[in-house]
C-alpha cells in the first residue's frame, strides 16, 4: 500500500475518529503530509514481516496539547531531526517510521517525515488511539524503554530524555513541552522489528484509513458507515449544549454535555475530557470508558470533532470503538483504564465490538 | 595547588563567602569532596598554561534551588556519567574539571568529581561569585555554548539539552530541574583550553582559599581578615531582625532585614534575595548591588551564611567584595546587572576594591 494525494485525507479522517478528540486536528498535519508526497511520489506502507529482524523503527509524533499543535506550523524538517538524533544515539540507521499514535496529527505528520526521509512507514502505532501520556504505549506494556525520548522544538532546540522509567520520560517531557510552548516534535520507544512484534498495535493505518474511506462512501450515515467498518456503536445523537475546557499542564481537560435528539430526545450524554474523551454518562449511567475509544462526529459529515473544536450547538453522533486488547488486559487498565486518569470508575465495555489481537480489524459488529 | 584534607575545609569557607548567600551550603559537598580525596590522594590545581590548547574542560556543579541542594545526598558517582555523556557527545576526551559556581556546594562539588575521575580541576570559574541563571556565566559572555548541557538526577535520569541560545538552555534546564525535585547535577559551556583563556574567570579557587585561610586566621574579625586577603568592604554589622524567603519556580527569593549594632546602631540594611544576596539597601541607600557579590558572615566566626540558612536573631556582618571586572562591562551588566534580576537600578559599585582582571586578586583593599 501506497499514501498518497489519493488517500492521504482519508487516512485524515480516519486518524480524526479513532483520536476520540485527542491528537490534534489534522488539518496542517493533513496539508504538509499532502506537500510531502508530492515532492517524493508517496510513501510505502509496510508490515513487520517485510523488515529484516534487527530494523531499527522510529515511533514519532508531537507531544503536548491538541489546542496548541493546532496553531504551530512545522517546518516539515523535524523528522530529519529526530532521525539524526536517534541515528546518533543508537548508532544504527533508521529502517521505518511508525506513528506512536494512530490519531488526530499524529497520524500524518510521521507520514511527511516519511517522506521527506525517503523511509517507509510502518502499519502499526503504539496506542490504537490517543493517549495523553507518554507511558501509555503498547511498547511500555512489553517492557520496551521511552528511552532516548527526543524532542524538538520549532527554532531547532533538541532534548534527550535517558530516564530509569518510562513515567520519568513523561514527567520531564511534559516539562519540557510546556517550555517549548505547548508541542514538541518527539521520537521515542525505538525498538527492533522482533521487539516490536509483541509490542506494537498492529494495523493502525489500515484500520484509519478503512474508517476514512466508509465515512467517504456514508453519503449522510456516518454512524452506520463507521458500523459498518469499524464495528463502531451509537452512544447518543443530538445537539452540543454545553462544554467546559481549559488548558492547563500541557493538557487540554474538562467535559462536554450533548442533548439527545430523534430517537435520543430527552436523554443527556457527557463526556469527560481529558486530552481526549475518557468517560461517557448517559443520563448518569456511565456507558463507555477508556481505553475504548469514544468519539464525537459531526451528525452529518461523520467528521470526527477534537476536544479543542467542541462548541456548543453542534449537531453530533458520539461513537464507541475498540481499542488494541492489550489496553483491557489487567495490566493495560492500569496504566489507561479509568482509574490511571482518577475517576474512580471500573472500566465499562460499551456494547459493541472487539478488535481482535493479531487482525488489527473487528471480529464483527454487535449494532447494525 | 593540591587540593586535600588539609585545604578543602578553607575552600569550603572561601567559596561560601563568594556565594554571596547561593551556590548551597556546602557542608555535605565538603564531606563528599573529603571522602573522595582520602580514597585518591588529592587533586591537582592547575592553570590554562597546563593545559594544550585543544584540551576539552568540563565546567560542571549543581543546578537548583540552594534550599534542596543542601537536602539532597549524591553518590559521587554523577561527576562519572557527566564525564561519560560528554565525552560521548564531543567525541574526545576531558582534560580537566573546573567548577562553573565559585560558590557554596559548588566549588566543591566538582572537586569530589574530579578526585574520583583522576582528573585535574582548573583554577577557574564561570561567574566569580554565584548566579541563579545559567546565561549568567563569563563563557555566555564569551559566546561559548552552553550546549550540550547534560543534567543527571539521583536516580540516574539524564537529560541534554541542544539549545539555539543559552537562554533557551536556562529556560528548559530550570523546567528539568523542577521535575527533578529542585536540583540536578550538571556540566554545560564545554570548551577548548584556548577558547577558555577569553571565556572563564581566572584564579578562582586561589581567590576562595585564600579567603579560607584569612578567615582560620581571623581569631573573631572577619571582617578585617576579609579586608585584608581580597578586600572586602563592611556595610554593616548587627543582627537579622527580619527574613521573608519562599521557593519558587525553582529559586529562593526573598528579603532580609538586618538592624546595625555597635558603630552602626540606629542603622537598617535591607537585603534582596534570589537564591543570591543582590541588592543591600542602607536606610533606604543602594549601598551595593549584583554583579558585586554581598555576603552576609557570622560576626564572630566569618561563616558565610547561606540565604536558606538565615533567620531571626543572628549576629551578622554583611560585606561586599568585587566580582569579576567583565560583569561590570555593559554586556556583563546586561546579562547579570540589577535590572536583568528585575530591579529597576542601575548597578552601583560599592566603595572598595575592584577585582583585577587576569591576576584574579583585588588590586588594593581600600578599607583598612
Amino acid at each position: 500500500m501506497i499514501l498518497d494525494e489519493s488517500n492521504l485525507s482519508q487516512l485524515a479522517r480516519g486518524c480524526a475518529v479513532l483520536g476520540g478528540g485527542g491528537g490534534g486536528d489534522p488539518e496542517i498535519a493533513l496539508a504538509m503530509s499532502v506537500l510531502a508526497v508530492r515532492e517524493t511520489g508517496g510513501v510505502r506502507v509496510i508490515d513487520l514481516d517485510d523488515l529484516d529482524g534487527d530494523g531499527l523503527l522510529m515511533p514519532c509524533g508531537l507531544i503536548g496539547s491538541p489546542t496548541v499543535t493546532v496553531e504551530k506550523i512545522w517546518s516539515g524538517d523535524e523528522g530529519r531531526v529526530l532521525r539524526d538524533v536517534v541515528e546518533s544515539m543508537r548508532n544504527r540507521p533508521v529502517a521505518a517510521v511508525m506513528c506512536y499514535e494512530i490519531a488526530g496529527s499524529n497520524g500524518l505528520l510521521p507520514v511527511a517525515w516519511a517522506a521527506k526521509l525517503g523511509l517507509p512507514i510502518l502499519d502499526a502505532d503504539g496506542m490504537s488511539r490517543a493517549f495523553p501520556e507518554m507511558q501509555q504505549q503498547t511498547m511500555h506494556l512489553a517492557g520496551i524503554s521511552a528511552s532516548p525520548l527526543v524532542m524538538v522544538d520549532e527554532h531547532n532546540n533538541r532534548v534527550v530524555l535517558e530516564t530509569v522509567t518510562n513515567r520519568w520520560a513523561e514527567r520531564l517531557a511534559r516539562r519540557v513541552v510546556a517550555t517549548f510552548g505547548g508541542v514538541a516534535a518527539a521520537a521515542l520507544y525505538q525498538m527492533t522489528v522482533v521487539q516490536a512484534r509483541s509490542a506494537v498495535s498492529q494495523g493502525s493505518l489500515s484500520r484509519a484509513l478503512a474508517i476514512g474511506q466508509a465515512l467517504n462512501r456514508a453519503a449522510g450515515d456516518p454512524v452506520g458507515a463507521l458500523v459498518e467498518a469499524v464495528g463502531a456503536v451509537e452512544l447518543l445523537s443530538g445537539k452540543v449544549i454545553d462544554v467546559n475546557r481549559r488548558s492547563t499542564g500541557g493538557f487540554a481537560r474538562g467535559f462536554a454535555v450533548v442533548e439527545g435528539a430523534g430517537g435520543y430526545a430527552g436523554e443527556l450524554l457527557r463526556l469527560e475530557l481529558q486530552n481526549e474523551a475518557l468517560v461517557a454518562l448517559r443520563d448518569g449511567q456511565v456507558v463507555a470508558t477508556v481505553p475504548d475509544i469514544i468519539s464525537v462526529v459531526d451528525s452529518y459529515t461523520g467528521n470526527a470533532i477534537g476536544t479543542e473544536r467542541l462548541h456548543y450547538g453542534q449537531n453530533v453522533s458520539v461513537v464507541a470503538l475498540s481499542c488494541d486488547p492489550a489496553w483491557t488486559t489487567e495490566v493495560g487498565l492500569e496504566v489507561a483504564g479509568p482509574r490511571a486518569f482518577g475517576y474512580q470508575l471500573p472500566y465499562v465495555p460499551f456494547d459493541g465490538a472487539r478488535l481482535d489481537q493479531g487482525e488489527g480489524v473487528v471480529c464483527q459488529p454487535a449494532r447494525t
